[in-house]
């Protein structure tokens, strides 16, 4: 009795992990790449922490070990005619919507890596809504956003929808969000687009608003935690940006699989747009840094912190407290940060410390340019 | 003393008036179009009820009627090299963006609609941002927005801000918007994108959320005093949506010309995204046709209304108190609707008859597919 599984960005490192754990659980599974962030990792001259096989090898791997076929689709999504063909084709009964371009600071480098930001995932998440439209309505589209859309309110998160009192009447609104990026930006945009697709056209989605995941099968050095183990595993100074009171959602990847499983398994009404706050823990980034420098000190290494310019424009003290209880209530079962969690990366990272670029660490992407002596000498945000 | 006043947008019939009364006040204005608007009748087979010269020919006219000289830029929003360029060498004090693809039933005909409104709008809007940001940081953007992001919540739209009081705590956001169209949608998305430009770089930008525009001069048959006027003039009954109790702002055309004017002379800080709310007066739909009704009767027409099928999706009943007194507050005097302008407007749309099409009246773009008899069977929203 498994679904029909459609896992959009199926290369990504949360993307592959997923489609595994489906067709592990007898789903019938079909992935849709078109290895777009290869190509970005490829233009800033970075490369994963651990060597990825290709997309096709991972499908045939699979296959050979479990005897389960995972359908492959190589293409863009901003193609109509192919996102169209896809789904009239394999009728999913969900869609695992990661198909989108995931990086603040790449979509921060200059108008360019802006505009394409946006444009790309706008448009291809719109794609993906009229085809379900049009080919599939019934389909349950799980797409994921980021607990940075919101920001830093001075008041709760909560999850999804905020009831407002007002001059005695009331209304419950989309929660009102303040991203901190031109790709956060994005997310929120998606939102909007999803929500009249539901009001509107009678679809059934959820968003997951997924706190920061961490977890060594995450490649995205730029996180807090994992950047502070690879850090600490060769010696560098934990670098810590500003403050370092910004306080987040987190999340093992392990529960990102869970919590999209979850979904999955309980669909939104039709004419629902259901949002759920994907984390599990609220930490501070000093907080994180002081337990890795903890967990390194316990392995005998010599671990520092240091204080460096923040690139970004946030606030590094402020009020933050979102809720994040209707996974839980769907039956997600947390799984900590723990130290011995910490000390398992720690000691994984440490075997591949010569693959570690430390260049890497500094971050080139300003979120405003820089103060300048005469208008039209700056670029703006610089590349690396 | 006079400002340099950049009108992007500059051929359609809000842009070439805009132009025309900043540089009657002596200020030195640039017009941009790409002049897709007259791509987008030719590919519906409308024309506009009144000719329209070509660009070329209204500045020559005004260069021959006034002295003054306006500069044309011919040119794409979304090509950022184009935008650079102007901004970098007009330096204008105030941009006046009206350039983007304006109606909701085109936003509306299928995806390819949908997804060239809104990378079109959001794009152009982005290039924008990033020249001012990077070529004339003190550039004042007088960005227009409508009235209908909001959508109908239960309780008062207030003018661009909400202040929520939330379990003890308080937080002011962005006034959460509920946008009924795929063309309100991507508005929305310009202002999350300004709001950010405002927050993260320091710029200064006024949004100002229009009302319905009436008035002659104003070609969009599709808003609902125009095509009253339209359809009293050849004897067809006034078609009302549904019940017609949809309420929404208002405003002339005149007053249009006179808030721009009066948010360029006095422009948002450095930092602040100010928002106005930019209309006069509420009306229901069936309000207006009443007020059409009793003004072509006192000419000794014969007039109906006929309620008709609604195309949209939208509330037929609901509340509706739209906050309007920043603008007063600078000193709008607001040209109320009355009996003598509807005569006005009839009168001289009766001249135009020969040219009025009643095909036209005819909306053909729905806001959600037919129920089908089987899946596939429908391509979604028609076109005429």
């Amino acid at each position: 009795m498994g679904q029909r599984i459609l896992v959009l960005g199926g290369d990504g490192y949360l993307g592959w992990p997923t489609a595994m754990a489906f067709s592990r659980s007898g789903h019938r599974v079909a992935v849709v790449d078109n290895f777009a962030k290869r190509q970005w990792e490829l233009e800033l001259g970075v490369r994963p922490l651990f060597h990825i096989p290709t997309l096709h090898e991972r499908v045939r791997a699979w296959r050979e070990v479990t005897e389960n076929d995972i359908e492959l689709f190589v293409g863009d999504l901003t193609d109509y005619a192919f996102v169209e063909s896809i789904i009239d084709g394999f009728r999913p009964d969900t869609v695992v919507h990661y198909g989108e371009q995931p990086s603040a600071p790449y979509s921060m480098i200059d108008v360019h890596h802006a505009t394409y930001t946006q444009s790309n995932n706008v448009v291809g998440n719109l794609n993906v809504l009229f085809a379900i439209r049009d080919r599939s309505p019934e389909t349950h589209l799980v797409k994921l956003g980021t607990m940075g859309e919101y920001g830093t309110p001075d008041i709760d998160i909560e999850e999804g929808y905020l009831s407002v009192n007002h001059k005695g009447r009331s209304h419950t609104f989309l929660y009102p969000k303040t991203p901190g990026s031109m790709y956060h930006l994005s997310k929120v945009h998606d939102s909007h687009n999803i929500h009249f697709a539901t009001r509107i056209w009678g679809l059934r989605a959820t968003d997951l608003n997924q706190g920061v995941v961490y977890g060594i099968e995450n490649d995205e050095s730029g996180t807090a935690l994992n950047r502070f183990c690879v850090q600490a595993a060769i010696g560098y100074p934990l670098s810590v940006y500003g403050k370092g009171g910004q306080t987040r959602g987190y999340l093992n990847i392990r529960d990102t699989i869970q919590c999209v499983a979850l979904a999955a398994a309980n669909p939104a009404d039709g004419g629902e747009l259901r949002v759920f706050n994907q984390f599990t823990e609220q930490f501070s980034v000093i907080e994180l840094a002081e337990r890795v420098k903890a967990a390194g000190e316990h392995l005998g290494w010599k671990v520092s912190i240091a204080h460096t310019d923040n690139p970004r424009k946030e606030l590094e003290e402020h009020y933050y407290n979102a809720q994040h209880s209707k996974l839980i209530e769907l039956g997600l079962e947390p799984r900590l940060l723990s130290e011995e969690l910490i000390d398992t990366m720690l000691t994984r990272i440490a075997r591949q410390r010569d693959r570690i670029d430390p260049a890497t660490f500094v971050q080139n992407v300003r979120w405003a340019p820089e103060p300048r002596a005469g208008i039209g000498t700056s670029a703006g945000a610089q590349r690396r």
